[in-house]
């Protein structure tokens, strides 16, 4: 197994990192490894904002429910959809692209450019040894967080990446077996996933057991149901809808 | 710089792979290192295919506008966003979960957690000297691939990904300027993105006039201008909200 391999299943996101900035060199070799991940025919529907104004990076950590690793590490990057630069595109070239842009093909599109940049941003940077955490409770207060970066329309902030020198050493958490996630040619029934999910109950159950010395023991499924209880972030499609994306 | 930012800032995508298939011991590997990549609350919300069935690839690949790779290749993943067995979960745990998975907010949850799982696979395969092509043209007929596939609600095919042996070396295509993608605390002005997309569109254009001997000089804002000019896959929507996703 490669060098790459091992630190891909390596990953454990870290939320205790040192308040030390990276250096521009380090921050940009980051940046330009994002930017060479696949995107779209080529859109590069994404900008990338890095905070480092203190009182900013204060003001975010509020924002996304008072994670203090979003004030405190080495660099915070906040991802962001983005057709906002390809309107411009339009304007110089007189050609009418809203449309296309505020179709929900093309938010599929941008979170996923965005997504596979942020993604390379991670492993640049755990390659480096440092320690990475996705944040998605910027989403909490989206429109404050998108007034704060002074965002226009068409670019949405998705989530943070906090990343810096690692503080704390997390388990590594166990995924859904194979056969739980990965399907040949046909997608199965419900008597298979039954079977992969109790079997993966099981293994979370005893991996908290584990670390709490038996003061946890949570099924994996009651996880899950007990996050997708409540509707969280219902603002999230109005806010889609006045940014220009998500419209038909 | 080390080994692994070498291979991201080196990728490529590659239309021509070998038709042999890659071994079990790989297709696991790249599984694993694919579900080890962060995803929002531990929800893992996505599911990877395989598609081994030779009459199932060659209907893909005429779906997805006659791309021959989708064909011909080691291995040919699709990856799909997958509350399906969130709701499953809930049924084991008597909670209603469906008005939270339903959400716009719970599809880019799973839409990211896919794409940073899919990244993951990519970056694994290509450290493996294996070469990697996203496919969003099963996008185009998306109900046919999701039917084909024996896909129920709850799980969209968002894009493919043809891994193989490669049997051609792309050139790399440059990205947007750092200076383009990447802003500090405040988002730019116009003028500064008219400033960034010109010296791009330069860039652009001397790679075409090079490797076409003069016969092509396309501008990049041309290129995205000419691509947006129409709406694509208008279907995207009603698909969607037809499978549980982006309701309210």
């Amino acid at each position: 197994m490669n060098e790459t391999v091992q630190l891909l299943l390596n990953h454990r996101s870290v939320r205790k990192l040192k308040d030390e900035p990276l250096s521009p060199d380090v921050i940009r070799t980051l940046v330009e490894a994002a930017q060479m991940a696949s995107t779209s025919s080529f859109v590069q529907a994404y900008s990338i904002m890095g905070i480092t104004d203190r009182p900013k990076k204060e003001a975010l950590a509020k924002l996304a429910g008072n994670q203090p690793y979003v004030a405190e590490n080495g660099h915070f990057f906040v991802f962001c959809a983005d057709f906002h630069r390809h309107i411009q595109a339009g304007e110089m070239e007189q050609t009418e692209v809203k449309p296309a842009v505020e179709s929900a093909e093309k938010m599929i599109v941008a979170v996923t450019d965005a997504a596979l940049a942020a993604q390379n941003c991670s492993i640049a940077a755990e390659s480096m040894g440092l320690g990475i955490c996705y944040i998605g409770g910027l989403r909490n207060n989206i429109a404050e967080v998108s007034n704060l970066l002074q965002l226009p329309n068409y670019v949405i902030p998705l989530f943070g990446l906090a990343v810096g020198v690692p503080e704390a050493d997390p388990d590594r958490k166990p995924r859904l077996p194979v056969e739980g996630v990965y399907f040949e040619n046909v997608y199965p029934d419900a008597e298979v996933h039954a079977e992969q999910l109790k079997a993966y109950n099981d293994t979370i159950s005893a991996y908290y057991k584990e670390r709490t010395g038996g003061s946890r023991s949570d099924r994996w499924t009651e996880q899950v149901s007990g996050l997708l209880k409540d509707v969280k972030r219902p603002h999230m499609k109005q806010f889609l809808e006045d940014k220009g994306y998500n419209r038909h």
